[in-house]
């Protein structure tokens, strides 16, 4: 506190109208320190977070005195230890102040800087090498030739790694070729997360599975969810390869279901909590029994409406707020039938 | 759809036993445009996002067939237009995909990709001058003096800065004293924001409170707000200069509750919702009229747990999951009293 240090047992009996009256006989500013020491019937005037001076035991605020040039009056007691923080009582030495796996958010920063320390051990962000594939996709910024459409997932795909911890680097579009997609994924095996956009939907995929199987195995091929489930994963050399499907809405369902926890668990981040938002659905939808169901929806007024046109509109997904999870085992909802929404 | 692009009319009455069967002259893949053209009782095996063919009217899809080299059955009939996306019935010409304001996501990065957009325009993240002041205060990574303590906040409030969207910049520490104060000010008004650390409690507030008068004006200081009350709003040449306190939990209080929201403002971002998780206070908290309580707690089982000690202590701020926010005109929680968790 800002104030004066004192022998507490002099402000006792002081009043609103009985005020004790002390000798100031100096000033110890923020961060001073002082050889002066405290004797009965003396103050020592002290700012915030000063060490106390010798002798003293307590300090009385400065809104309880009242100050005359080095006469100071003290309309209120204090009780020794009054208004000090004794050392250790926050951190005392051998106290764990974080844990291993434990975030730093800017509270906990405070913390390691409070310490003075410049550096601790964190893991580092993973690498994750998005690999465009596709003869019909052209660099965005370039021209479109007839049958052709932009590199989109790949910007797509690298901002959801980007939100989850990872760094995410875009290489440059891969023919549908066997030496070509094997030359990029044999590269890309210096990150530590390999993410192919396109190429897991059937024309091309025998072309991916057989490279993988080549190079090392494939995991899996194809999920119950819709959309997104030409989705395959191999595994070459100790790292993740995760095909994604070309279509956008398709590709950023699996983003945001598949890609984005690898990504979590490879940086050591904890499961992300789902935003979730109760709402009505506003239309009859039939899904499909078998598979899981995501639907994007906008919210409208505590009402999911679904945006969802098809895979392949790009609008299905510009217009989402979220996506409500309609179970492999239902196949209808009706108008107005309770839902929650997962917000992107 | 990777299949074949067909006359749709030369499917109709195909059925499981009693297939249509048609010639197939050519096949069309991903990103290739042909001049074929069809004509009926022919068939051009096509990939998914490719061109149709002249003549060709529907596509049907790969698993609806059975294929004995160049020779196609097809088991289902289509409807004309099946299995094919028009121009301009994701995004027609003249259509508005994203509007002002409109933050970018994933999904709408998607959207700007796919239109080939290598640029957008954007608003600039706003820059914050973070100056940490103060005699008693010493650069992390150096060596303590008695009564010195490290420059936590600086670090705290950076990176509440960069959470909301700032781009922050941490100024060496500048002494208690008019004239290095005012020299420090004058030269962080190339950025959008000024946020002082330390600096706006008793001993010190009125150096500052002198120079902010003297180079703008002072707009408020002081809030009824607890722990973070010493905090201060000046403008100097239309910029803003937030001085907080030096105390790390009021620091703090002040960055999540005050400095934020304006960051926020300034980089055009939406107002962040507040994570809020009901619970239930684990013992009794008396607070103080008049002024609206911030009181850090861990979540434990579904108790809020008061982890508060005192504005001075930094294991209040480390230990906290959120805070519990007493309004004004409350002077008492009972243990068990039903509060409102807003997470960190």
């Amino acid at each position: 506190m800002d104030g004066y240090a004192v022998l507490a047992a002099d402000t006792y009996g002081a009043g609103q109208f009985e005020p004790r009256t002390l000798e100031k006989i100096g000033v110890i500013h923020a961060g001073e320190v002082t050889d002066m020491e405290l004797r009965s019937g003396k103050c020592i005037e002290i700012a915030t977070g000063a060490k106390i001076p010798q002798g003293a035991d307590a300090v009385v605020m400065i809104e309880d005195t009242e100050s005359d040039e080095d006469t100071i009056k003290f309309f209120k007691p204090v009780y020794p230890e009054a208004n000090l923080s004794k050392a250790g009582s926050d951190i005392a030495r051998g106290t764990v102040i974080l844990h291993k796996e434990e975030q730093v958010n800017p509270s906990k920063l405070g913390v390691i800087t409070s310490l003075g320390l410049p550096e601790v051990p964190v893991y580092e962000k993973p690498k994750v090498m998005i690999i465009p594939t596709g003869n019909e996709v052209a660099e965005v910024g370039g021209e479109l030739s007839e049958g052709q459409v932009f590199n989109s997932n790949s910007y797509a795909l690298a901002s959801i790694a980007r939100e989850n911890g990872g760094i995410p680097e875009i290489m440059s579009i891969i023919e549908d070729d066997e030496k070509a997609l094997s030359e990029a994924l044999k590269s890309s095996l210096t990150h530590d997360l390999v993410v192919l956009s396109g190429g897991s939907s059937v024309g091309e995929r025998d072309v991916l599975v057989d490279v993988i199987e080549k190079l090392g195995k494939l995991l899996f091929h194809g999920v119950q969810v819709k959309p997104g489930k030409p989705l395959l994963l191999g595994e070459i050399e100790g790292k993740l390869v995760l095909g994604t499907p070309g279509y956008p809405t398709a590709c950023l369902i699996d983003g945001y279901v598949f890609m984005a926890p690898i990504i979590r668990k490879l940086a050591h981040l904890p499961v992300k909590e789902k935003q979730k938002i109760p709402a009505m659905i506003s239309r009859r939808i039939v899904s499909t029994l078998g598979r899981q169901q995501f639907l994007t929806v906008k919210m409208d007024n505590g009402e999911a409406v679904p945006v969802f046109k098809e895979s392949g509109a790009i609008t299905s997904m510009a217009e989402a707020d979220g996506y409500v999870e309609i179970p492999a085992n239902v196949d209808l909802l009706e108008k107005g039938d309770p839902v929650e929404v997962v917000l992107f």
